[in-house]
């Protein structure tokens, strides 16, 4: 069996640790490149002790010219900074999944606005393809250059996808409240993400505008065809990994008919699961796995919809989708190397 | 000075813990008794040890007369308990402070819908008065019997009534999203709320109905005098102090106008603390303390405004609240025995 | 290929739950029976949703006749139970693993007095092979009942078997203090281990005598072949999974010299990983692996070596370990469904 | 009343504001000026807002003149700066209390070794007094200079003195196996102490030689006049505030009179807590508190005696037991502003 040949690049962070966690996992691929700025010479398992005994794999520089030998190539870089280096990798017949925010959005002018920078190569942003598999597997299959979703969109939108895809009528705004276990804001040196700041704490952040809303509400506006009011804010929650979101919509709907659309949407989808009436979904369940697990309520006394969706931040919001998305890129079975079960407790 | 004669019945909780350390703090207290059903013969500190240096007391069986004695006795117990004492006590003219839910909602037939038994004492419900100061400071000062709030209706009531009592426009769905810290389940043995089932973990709960709603709806409904929609769902965090509610509603108001009025309405309030604009409260910055931090917000893109309250469950949520209606009650200075900061970090 | 027939004797608590996680990953096992008293007619996804989308199995009976038509069966119970089990199975020539305590001490008497019951077949006691591959591996291979030793007396005897098998003289007292997460108190509900009680807390426990004592005593003499005094005192962490010793003893030997034989001893080890001089095991690089790490150091101004081993509590302290011998007992590649990479972060 | 007037340099980490935190409840003290390099001009609330309310300082900058017009100046900054202002400060007729290291080590040459900066002011070292109340009481109370105990040692010291000043004879190591809350790290920017790092992880540092061990060392010294081996082992907790230290030592004593002899030694010491027989001391019981609470026991089956030890290490560790040292330089009430009651859960 031909392994498909992958690099890596800018993989000292926990999105990077984790798709190295999970490709040292899957059958059909073979890392043959991990690229880093700052730890170039030092051993992979040197700085993350789990991979003792995994691979004796150094990290390289950033310009390592094996990275053209590659089939694929995972950014796990910062934002602002794949698109400096796709142009010339595309044109070498590399494929790219790029895990940071630099081919989300379809507008460049949007972006600048949103992450502060001029866009490089905003002609790329027309051919790069949305890597959420249950919204455009068929797009996925083959792109050249994929944009994996960030976290919080990937839960947000997952759960609001059944309804706007549905004839059910809703009106009025959309509101998720979404909360983030600490690992989203990466592994960098900050006081704010301290475990003597962060632990036994709870706090919304970014309420004013969280880089995640142009993205969720492009998606949605693409979905619907029409403007709507979206509201986003997200908390930090005093743990490493997950995202839960509670979305807050009126549906014109029994809550009975809805959950049964949702669960016949979502049947043939392997990593998103439905649950029955009156149970709720927990982040531990999806701990180190790909899923997303969905719930759906009518608060008594109230018309609303709420739907509630969690995610491994890590895993569907961030490297598992990214295999995921390989896998398609690739024509191997789409859930190659991402069937663990969650680690609970 | 004349100490004021306190009982307390049922101490063997977070909630009976926390008004002990918050008591034995207190200048103007002497603590007489506490009672308990399964502790009786043992002293308070093997219990808690915490207390080891700061009381020889022993817990006592429930039915001791010398609860007859106390000023004031503040019922610590499970709901449903204090609605068998209540009526004698207040015969002997002793005053009473019921942390627990018995007295607060006025109509008792929806408190047996959600509470799940029959109302011994209904005749009572219309002269306890609902023990949040910010609401009914002079109503407190003269009640016999008192109805301290529960966690949640104290920081979403504290979160609204600014607005509810403004001439501010807000119209549509009031959505409270909130988390509560585990000492909130209180302390009985549990499989849900061991830490191998809580830590790392984040899920909501009690979607389909939880009893705070017809709590936090009564006190709406009493302030704009009308029917209205409320959607209130909690979540669980893996901490163990702290609540957070983000209330989402939309108002027409510029949002500094209505931070202004929000700094105006409780600029004499010593327990409720407005924030600056982009300043989101904590959880940590009112561990262990008496205090509701407040922060109004207006996302980019939206039109709606979110209402962030952050409160300590076990202190303005449940002990340190009771004791401020005590001082309230007693005609000492409100904050008396309630100045301490909280433990940040 | 042939798959292992699997059955699982009591899987609703910590120890059961991993075996299932692992054992649906296993590619040459079977998962075909799981018994439970409690939970009979469950699926087992409900119990645990991580499992949903793995399985459609439901608990049976303990008594279950199919439980008889399997290769192998482990139990996952509390102590004092596989003992009413084992005869009857083994003599339908059903291999055992038993991961409670059942089988771990050689002498009945002793067993007695530190489990508080009669052994009801004190007979098999001779027969059981205590389940540590890096002491005996070639006895587990044919061994038809398995004691798979405790999660202390892994991460502790692991620390030790080089010392103890090499010709450096030591002297005095060997001291463990270790330290455990709260998952190895198991799945029941208790005051002890709530959220609300062990976070942020930590303490020693049982320091009177632990019944992990005699096993790992009775493994070490049985190694070194002579009476020793052995202190061992455990501890609670505010944490999920993982355990972490440290051990005191004075060898008579430069630390480099010994950590070399350690690196030697366990050169050929898969599981066991002897760090470089500087560097110290972190629970976490072992999460939901079978891994044991271990380090060796001499501190400034002392002549006392000091092993520090980690180990997953339920990995390689139970579950992993489990299937580990279960892979030797059935002539398969040792690592087999074990090779997954720690979850860190 | 005469207030004393104090003075804070370097007030901006975790020890400085639990000194705020404790001061601004001392009824004997009035808070006249907070330094700080990077914070001067900012209000003390901005940056920790627990103390929103409580006061509406600023920061001033390291060299303001109004610190000569304290009666008592705390240092709470980083190694190696007190010993810079101290001589001046001394001159002036100001007393100080320096929580961090610089006049804890007697000799000079011993403290440039472990701390890697030449000492500016030796000379100062020989009338240093260090600050543990429990040993040094009365020359605390006449000291200008106060070496305020560092965390481990005062936990550690605290749990061996009576044993030490005791005619009980002890031979071999004494051996602290000591672990420690991450607020003992500081405030910085740092990724060691994330949360996302110490979150669910446990693990030994410093294995080679910490900082503290010159300092307990050289008091056990000071108080048995004569040398020991002394083996000192810290780990990281994941939790904010706490140490515990399990400390082992032969000693030719029942336990029992070993135990009755510490309850008699510390029976007068308010801060003190020595338990009965088969109770272990627990970091919960201490959070927040000027507390140390010790426990003795023998392990069945050996000849050991643990000592087990917890405090709060930013309380009766640094800032309370700083407060304690301040009161009794001042002549006032050893316990004022101390008496608050543990925040347990």
């Amino acid at each position: 069996m031909h392994k498909i040949k992958v690099g890596i690049v800018g993989a000292t962070g926990y999105v990077g640790m984790e798709l190295m966690r999970l490709l040292f996992s899957h059958p059909q691929v073979s890392l043959e490149i991990v690229t880093s700025k700052h730890a170039a010479g030092q051993r992979l398992d040197a700085l993350y002790p789990a991979l003792r005994g995994h691979t004796s794999l150094r990290f390289v520089a950033p310009d390592d010219p094996s990275l053209k030998s590659c089939d694929l190539v995972f950014f796990a870089t910062p934002n602002g900074t794949a698109m400096f280096q796709a142009t010339e990798l595309l044109n070498e017949g590399i494929r790219i999944i790029d895990l940071a925010a630099d081919f989300r959005l379809t507008d460049s002018k949007i972006w600048s606005e949103w992450y502060g920078m001029d866009h490089v190569c905003p002609d790329l942003l027309g051919s790069a393809v949305y890597g959420l598999p249950e919204l455009n597997r068929e797009r996925i299959r083959s792109a050249n250059l994929v944009a994996n979703p960030g976290c919080y969109p990937t839960a947000i939108t997952l759960g609001l996808l059944p309804l706007l895809k549905s004839d059910f009528k809703w009106d009025g705004a959309i509101i998720a409240d979404a909360k983030s276990g600490v690992s989203g804001a990466g592994r960098k040196a900050a006081i704010g993400t301290l475990y003597a700041e962060t632990g036994e704490n709870f706090h919304p952040y970014a309420v004013d505008g969280h880089r995640h809303w142009p993205e969720i509400h492009q998606t949605i506006q693409q979905v619907i065809g029409k403007s709507f009011e979206f509201v986003f804010v997200p908390h930090l929650l005093p743990m490493i990994r997950g995202i839960e979101a509670s979305i807050y919509v009126h549906v014109q709907a029994e809550i009975e008919d809805l959950r049964r659309y949702y669960l016949d949407f979502y049947q043939n989808e392997h990593f998103v699961d439905v649950l029955d009436a009156g149970f709720w979904p927990e982040t531990k369940t999806v701990r180190g796995a790909n899923d997303c697990r969905i719930s759906l309520a009518r608060p008594r006394g109230t018309q609303m919809t709420v739907v509630m969706s969690v995610i491994d931040n890590l895993v569907k919001g961030a490297a598992g989708q990214a295999i995921q998305n390989m896998n398609l890129m690739f024509n191997i079975a789409e859930t190659t190397g991402l069937e663990t079960v969650a680690l609970q407790p």
